[in-house]
């Protein structure tokens, strides 16, 4: 237990030094005892104060002559309230501070434990963020967790506006730290440039690290477009095949490479250097993979600083698409010459065998005849995996759904929403339907003109595909069978209503014209579903 | 009241639509009814949508596809809470909402009232800012908050990283607005490009707005250096006049003008657009002087987006102030001719009697001489904006304070904080300094190398200058007299004292190199402080 709370502080102590943290103020006390003693051995530059309030003007001072940030270390309890004066003065005149809180353990919050105060976010809006993170539990994801994560919170201190952040640490007794043990090594996370332009030195840098590599380029869920002919330009230049998320609506404008390939690369096409573009990715393989295979990624976007929960990406751009494609198209570097179509060469198209029987699986590629007046919402958790694995579209579609948080909440009511303003079709599984149900009702009422398909298998089908298939109670508790009515749903709010079976069925409805909202169920069976994804999803 | 109500709602809705939000999304109830008819009324795009769950995502939906704000508007109690799971994934994903949620008033919060909740800052970080707007106060300033404040906000929810915000409206009956009666016509605030580059647009806007004007600069507070040398390139092409705040630390490096200079110019010398770089000023006058002379300011620097409390600046730039100047020099601009030169001639420099007797008033010439190797922090509130009337150092000096939140606190600790790196005077009045005296034996601690300056007037001095100089019991609760004891405060913690009230002796003692922390005490008396500021201050 003292090991790994020794472990994970140097850890912690690193991280803020990688990113810029020389100074250190402490008011000791009991609870902050571990850091106090490594931060004497590390031999940082460490005042000591024993009066809170002061010594958090004091490191504002410091942080604000030095232009870096500044770490205060406070024990639990009312020392910790005294840095507030401070902290509201940080926040207000953009200065970076990094408060590190020490706490008590869950087991005394809010039990009549002394020095015990609920100090989880107690600064409220006066910092940037405000994280909690237990550097006692035993497990390398957490060590690795803070390695990344505070790096990242340092970083936010100095991104305009500028401000304080604080990192709460709920501490277990024995509070005595092992000393005189070996310091980790913590890889530094390089953030390029944080401003506007890249200087001549950033760009060499940047094109050093792409000059005559296997680029690969990826597109996360977005709904900004991006710049398709730059982007295409870039990719180009950089002879890069593009893995493009089935949310990033760059499928049918650029020519993409499905991310099944990339797991299935012989070693030798494997890419050396990944710019990655947009939001987490709807592929669960993709981020691991790249860390396992160590490809190292450069990450791009204003929006997901600090978002790669990959902990992967240790270099990151605080610039928008267009911003750093411009600034890379100016620059006359090349990749590797045929990288991208020695990987389409090493990869013979498959063409599927037409089925009679419509199942779920063939969805994507009857959709991928959408003309660009359509747009396509995809429902969590099955239906959005599923179209990212095979969807190709012949132009252009926008394509959308929520992998912000990734709810199957709000999904009718969603695509509603964009229906109002174009022609939509939904394609979700049965629970994500019936949790939305009173959004048909906005459906109806503003004549979206909607199409929904609704696989209808009966519950809750990623579940097959998971650890938890195998479960006792699984229908009870993982299935969920609702023996939905969909036709009495769709009598219920004045829809179309289809029950297709066929593929012929399904591809002349895609073709037919139709008024306001139309509901087509499509049976499906959940029994069926690991045998038709043998290899598990993406 | 209902007046003042229908009013306010009026400017809360056009400012929003300035902004781009062209949708609303309502889910009807009793609190929000004013709101309800009023956007009716107004006949912008209105959802009706009774659950407030779809109606969130609806919303959500919307603005995917629009890439635009959309407003929510709910009734008060759980209704609100239903709009959270939205709105986390508005959050998640960097959708932009405007969640307006209707609220009881204050006098029904925590007393048993129906439909009431905690409803202020109810989505904590899922927003990226949350605010009360009371609308049935009946008062020009709020209706003009609205219209500035409001836009700020919706601003807020397009820029990097993009995602929600709240206002929340506390409603008291009677709850029917006035219908038929105009609307107001709400400025649109102007926010320039938010990328990185200006495009050739909106530069040759920016350069239209200063062609052939007569241009001022303003530079606010701040502890991160401006380019000098671009800063007065750019000046001298536009014949521009700087006023620099004392704590911008430009004066001793560009040529400044005295922001009392602005004030009494003649009116065929005042400026006509003004760019104003930095944080608030010190100067109390600057700001609201602009504004009630009709001067357009554009507002430039990420760190101070949306932080104009004249609600003046209509026009700011998301970019730091080096992009900004960098991508101006690159015009050939220029402003009108000789400029500079005539407000400068309009003024005769009157040169100070020598006085034999040291006042506070005093202090800023005397400390003029600083070599660039000491630093200055000046204490909150009389003593920082007397050197900004009067600070004009030979050579450039880094001046500090906290003008953040402008508080008394911590004035010593943060001085102290900056001499471990440098050299430091802080000028202090003896509250400030007595209210941080465990910031003293910090500065012993640290061999702080601090020459602390305490006018000494025994008791809160600014209060002299402010309506309540005439009020009842005013030296009990303003005047505040604490009889400090200065050279036993310096002996305690074994500081160097002298008491000084002679120029001569001053200036001796600011040639004199000293050691570690001195303290000198400049007595002074506020019985005179109202005659020694006749015009009050800048």
């Amino acid at each position: 237990m003292t090991n790994v709370m020794t472990n994970n502080l140097k850890h912690l102590i690193s991280a803020c030094e990688n990113q810029g943290v020389t100074n250190f103020v402490l008011s000791p006390g009991s609870r902050n005892t571990p850091l106090a003693l490594l931060l004497a051995e590390r031999n940082v530059n460490l005042t000591v104060a024993v009066d809170e309030r002061s010594a958090g003007f004091f490191a504002l001072g410091l942080a604000k002559a030095s232009r870096q940030p500044v770490a205060l270390v406070a024990t639990s309890g009312t020392a910790t309230a005294n840095y507030a004066p401070a902290i509201a003065e940080a926040h207000s005149f953009h200065v970076p501070l990094v408060v590190l809180t020490t706490d008590r353990p869950q087991e005394l919050q809010e039990i009549g434990a002394p020095q015990t105060i609920p100090q989880a976010g107690m600064y409220t809006t006066n910092v940037k963020q405000a994280l909690t993170i237990n550097v006692q539990e035993e497990s390398p994801d957490v060590t690795e967790y803070i390695d990344y994560q505070v790096q990242q919170l340092v970083r936010q201190t100095k991104l305009a506006p500028r401000g304080p952040v604080q990192i709460n640490l709920p501490l277990r007794k024995p509070l005595l730290p092992e000393l005189g043990t070996p310091w980790p090594v913590v890889v530094q996370q390089d953030f390029g440039h944080i401003t506007a332009q890249l200087d001549a030195a950033s760009l060499a840098q940047l094109t050093q690290r792409l000059e005559h590599k296997r680029c690969l380029i990826t597109i996360g869920p977005t709904d900004h477009p991006l710049p398709m002919q730059l982007l295409q330009e870039v990719a180009d230049q950089l002879d890069a095949p593009i893995i493009a998320d089935v949310l990033s609506s760059v499928r049918g404008s650029a020519s993409t490479v499905p991310v099944q390939q990339l797991l299935k690369l012989p070693e030798q096409l494997q890419p050396e250097i990944v710019l990655r573009f947009g939001g987490t990715p709807v592929s669960a393989s993709l981020l691991p993979w790249l860390k396992q295979q160590h490809v190292p990624v450069i990450q791009i976007g204003a929006d997901y600083l600090g978002k790669d929960h990959s902990r992967w990406a240790y270099t990151s751009y605080n610039l928008s698409a267009t911003d750093f494609l411009q600034q890379l198209a100016t620059t006359d570097i090349q990749g590797t010459a045929h990288y991208r179509a020695d990987w389409e060469h090493s990869f013979q198209p498959t063409l599927a065998a037409d089925q009679k029987q419509l199942t779920a699986q063939e969805l994507p590629r009857l959709l991928s005849h959408l003309t660009p007046e359509h747009q396509l919402f995809l429902a969590n958790s099955l239906t959005v995996r599923n179209f990212d694995q095979a969807f190709a579209p012949a132009h252009p579609v926008q394509v959308h759904g929520n992998r912000g948080a990734n709810g199957i909440d709000g999904t009718i009511s969603s695509a509603v929403g964009m229906a109002n303003q174009q022609s939509t079709w939904l394609v979700t599984g049965d629970l994500a339907f019936f949790h939305d149900l009173t959004g048909l009702q906005l459906a109806r009422q503003t004549n979206a003109h909607l199409t929904i398909v609704v696989v209808n298998n009966d519950g809750g089908g990623i579940f097959s595909l998971l650890p938890q298939a195998e479960a006792p109670y699984f229908e009870q508790l993982f299935g969920t069978p609702q023996a939905l009515n969909l036709k009495a749903a769709a009598a219920f709010v004045n829809a179309q209503y289809h029950q297709v079976t066929t593929v012929s069925a399904f591809q002349r409805l895609v073709q037919e014209p139709w008024e306001g909202l139309r509901i087509i169920e499509v049976p499906a069976n959940r029994a069926h579903l690991s045998a038709e994804y043998p290899e598990g999803l993406a």
